[in-house]
This record gives C-alpha cells, structure tokens and sequence, in this order.
C-alpha cells in the first residue's frame, strides 16, 4: 500500500462512504486493479488536489453524470458523494435541473429521478 | 418584449457579454425564434433561479460541455462567461481537469485546449 | 398559470396522454419546476410551433432519441406520443431501422426493442 | 457492380448529390470498401424503402446528427440532402431548434450554425 | 436467402452463438428486416473481412461498446463473442480497464460489471 | 520524478513520439498537472500492463476513439501512435471501417478522414 492508495482510500471513505466501498469490494474478483486505480486516480490524486472545495468538486461530477447519460449508477453513487460532503439537496436538484439546457431534457429528468432514488434511500423524501 | 425575454437579456449580458451578443445576432437572418428561447429559457429562467451562485452555475456548465465534447465554441463561451461571473482561470482548470475522471482524457485535453484559447484572448496567458 | 403552461398542458395531453401526465406528477415533489419547464418549454413553445406537424415532429424526436440511445424512458413516452398523434407503426419502426446508419446497429436495435414494449402495451403486437 | 450498388448509386446521386460523390471519391485511395458499403446499405437497402418518404427520412437524419453533435460534415450533407428531395428550408430549420429539447441547446445552435453555412452556399442566405 | 445472408448467419452463430439467435428471433415481429440487415452487413460482410482476426475485431468492438457506455445488452453478446471466437478472459478485462483512459471510470466500470455477468453466466466467475 | 512518471515518460516516447511530446509540452503553462497525470496514469501504468500486446491496445483505443467521434486530434495521436507500435495502416483502417457497424457510419468515414491525414503525413498515402 503506497501513500496515494492510503489517502485516497480515507478520501473515499469520505465522499462515497459505503456505496464507495461497494464498489471497490465487487470489482476484487474480477478487475482488482481497476479498484485499485479508482483509489489512486480520482480519490488519491484528483480529490486531493487544492483550488476547488469538495462540494463543487461533487456538483460538477453530478453535472457532468447528468450530462453523460449514460452512466445512472455512477450518478448515484455522486449524489449521495455531494451530500456526505455537504452539499444541500436543493443545490444538487439545482445543478441537475440546469443540465437540461445542455444536455436536453431527457439527461435533466433521468437526473432527477436518480436524485429520487437517493433522497427516499436517504429518508429525505418519502417514497 | 415580455419580462422574461428581457431579464434574460440582461442575463445574458452580464453572464456572456461580447461573446453571448454575437451568438444571437448570428441567429438573426436563421433561426431567430432560437435566439429568442436562449434568452427566456436558460437565461430568462434558469440562470434566474435561486439555490446556486453564478460561479458554480458556470463551473457545471464548463463540466458538462468539457465532458459532451462535442461543442467547442459553447464551452469557450462558458469559460469566458465563468470568468466573467468571478471565477478565477484555477477553478476552471480544477473542474477541466477533474473531467478526465468522468469523460477520459481526451475530454480533458480538448477542455483545457479551449480555456488556453480563451485564457489567451483574455491576456490571462501569453500565446 | 401563464398562457404558455395553459397551452402546453394541453399539447402534453393531446401528444403523450397518459405517459405525460405520470412524468408531470412524479416529478412534483422532488423538481416541480422542472415539470414546469416541461410544459411551458417543449409543450408550451416547441410543439406549438408552425412549419411542421405534429407527426413530422414526433418521428424526428423518435429518432434523436434513438440515436442518442441513453434515455430508454423517453424514447418510450414519445414512440407512445408518434402513434398518439396519427403516426402508423411502421412509420416509427422506418424511422428507428434508419437509425442503424447514423449511430449503428446497437443504437437501432435498443430502439426496436423500445418500440416492442411500446407496441405490447398498445395491444398492436401481442407478447 | 451488384443490384444494390447500382441502385444505390443513384439514390445518392439523387439525395446528396455533388457533396455526396465527393465523398466517395475520397475513400477510393484509403477504404474503397467503406464507399462501397455506403452506396449499397444506406443507399442500396434503407433510402429504397417503402413506409416512410424521403423528405421524412431526411428530416429524421438531419434530427440525429443534430442531437450526435459529433458529425458536422455528414450533418452538412444531410442538409443538403433534405433540400435535394424537397425539403423547405424552414422544415430543416424547425427541426434542427427542436433538437434543443432533446440534446440541449449547444447541439441545436451548432446545427442551425451548419445549416447556415448551407444555406448561404445555396445561396438562400445571404452571408 | 442470397449468399452474403447465408454466410452471415453461419458467422454470426460462430461468433454470437445462442445470444446472437436470440437477438435475430426477437425482431421477427417487429423488424425482421433489421434481422436481415444485422446478418448481412456486420457478419455477411465485415466479420467476413480479412486483415483482422476474429479476436481482434471483437475486441476493438468491446472497446468500443465499452466507451459509447449506452448498449449494454450488446456488450455482454461481444464480451461472450469475444470468449467464443478465442479471446482469453483477461484480455476482455485489459480492453475494458484500458477504456477508464479514453471515456472515464464510469464508462470502463460499467464494462466490467457486464464481463462479470457473462463470466458468471459462463461459470468462469463464482457468483 | 517518481518512478511511474519515469517509465511513463518512456512508453509515451515510445508509442506517441514526437505527437505525445506535443501534447505535454503544450499543458506545460496552463496545466502541467494534467500532463503529470497522462504520463503517471494511461502510460506509467496502463500501457505498462501486461496482459495485451501494444498493438492491439492501439487498435483498441483506435476504435473507441473513432467510435466516441468527438476526439478528433486524439484520435490522430493514436493512429501514430498504432503505426509507431508496429500495427500495419490496413489493420487500423479495418478498425475504423468496423466501428460503421457499431457508431454508424458518419463516425467511421470521420474516422477514415483522420487516418488519411495521418497516413499522408507519414508518407504512406499522397495528398
């Protein structure tokens, strides 16, 4: 374990918390070094870089994962990042809403529904 | 001229400037009807709304466009707009950046190519 | 209530029926605005527009949507809102089976596979 | 030369004219095949279909290209094509602006920005 | 049946296999001349190409269905394709991994839980 | 320089030659972190992975990148970068032609442009 593994392990830890380490645990049978990747690059590289605070560092992920499209799964596991980190609600359904200028509507309402899913898993909205 | 047309005219202003002026008057003799709904929906609207400051509503934009790729000139826009709304040239890097984790580093690279383009025009770097 | 949310009510009515309406409520408790959007925008403006009817632009929304082939959801509401307003069922299939040209063979056949649900539904094909 | 060659041949002489000859032509030192199976699967097999006009299919290819916003150069021909088999230029127009709905707005102003270079090479639009 | 039918249908069951039948079976109510398309271009013509073995082609085409991130129905039928014309498990893995570099994490984590399908689906991976 | 930055360097040189040299020289004064990263992450341990021959991890990324469409100068890099490793100029036209199956066409023939630049200026096909 070197030192970028260490730290973005902690780092993960703390953005991603449990679906973070879901993640990491499914990729161990298949693709370990993949998982390691995602420790070293984005959490124990990218994460830890000065000149942007963690929550606009998760609002432009969940802008640009609303954008994309094509990647719901990931798109989840940043909303719940955004507001482990701090991020309000309203602030990512914001962030999401503005994709649909764009990104089209379709990218902006499939956001939404991801942001569904998050807030009732979190309690913050009743289903 | 209806209210939304007009505060998002001055949206636009504030926001775009120079650069937002030239895209709707090339629209003029084509598509007018287009120019009209860039000013009353994103800037009439959701550039409007509450819940987010300018500067982050500019950095999820420079997000999502570096990540589509597919739309230079809008992504030049954006930046000039994300400067011009207060951001400094390093959080713009910062959110670029972060982009290779998301979209890959093509996606990046073709980022930071426009923002040294518009970082030039702008005298922030010399050619 | 504005004009345009009146009048795009009842075109979100006439083209996606029932499908429309659910997207509408699901969406009033997490981003009612967005559902305003919604109506005011594509349904208050676009599809109010003269120079094409309605079926012209349902079918070129069936395409977009199938070539774009991340928003598998939406693609269904508007294969549902091409034969809502007179579209026959081959037309919509014409147009998804073009498609293989313009974003390949994966892109058209998700698309087919989208249109079968669609028409199972309907009772136009059985199960 | 087969059947679906020679028939294809002329559809797309027919639809896209000089600008498609030309690329053909530029294929022929670096991958005539792919020229070869331009004329005869899009050409050959999908534009001779029944149950959907050319000006339609047209109009649904320029809607694709449109929302891709990957392919200017075929979004450019397409134009071209659409007015080749009778489309109006408002028609091409409209369906471009729609598109903002479906793949945002900077995809819709680069394909009005295509259709009017178009255009003023038509001379329809004075540049 | 004309030749290049024919011999598609023989390459898409060497490659394919039951999952590719399965896919030919699945559009004869709908589209069985997108059916047709599917056996007569890609496997009729270009899995018939030389100057590329099969495992090769079915690698670039993980490669790419990886990066496009939207057809993940199609990419466990190549990853199995790629597993029945020879390529070794590892390899499949080394393709998808290589994708986080080219279309982001997301995009390359996405691939390598549609090998982990197929893997286990084909008792190379234990649930 | 540690020493993934080190053997980066070297496989950089080695598959990107004087192209890849560009690049990073040209992040040099606006982000020279993210050359940091393209040499650390995709060449210091990427391309430094056993499990694949470097030909067939150019053809890879040839087809993801044709594929994607919206990477145009990446894309160039790497068909250098194929040739460099030793890939003869028929394979990667093979790639290319096969992502028309997979993309669609228009991205092949973008495609097929870009390697006839490349090819030209590496002499192997006249202007």
């Amino acid at each position: 374990m070197n030192e970028r593994y260490e730290r973005g392990l902690e780092k993960l830890g703390e953005i991603d918390g449990e679906a973070g380490r879901k993640v990491i645990e499914s990729l161990q049978d298949i693709a370990p070094d993949l998982a390691r990747y995602v420790i070293e690059f984005p959490f124990g590289e990218i994460y830890q870089r000065k000149g942007l605070d963690l929550t606009t560092r998760e609002l432009v992920t969940v802008a640009a994962l609303t954008a994309l499209g094509n990647c719901q799964p990931q798109l989840k596991v940043h909303i719940h990042g955004a507001l482990n980190v701090g991020c309000r609600p309203e602030q990512v359904i914001e962030v999401i809403i503005q994709m649909a200028v764009y990104a089209g509507f379709p990218a902006a309402l499939n956001g939404v529904f991801a942001a569904k899913d998050v807030f009732c898993e979190r309690g913050i909205l009743q289903k």
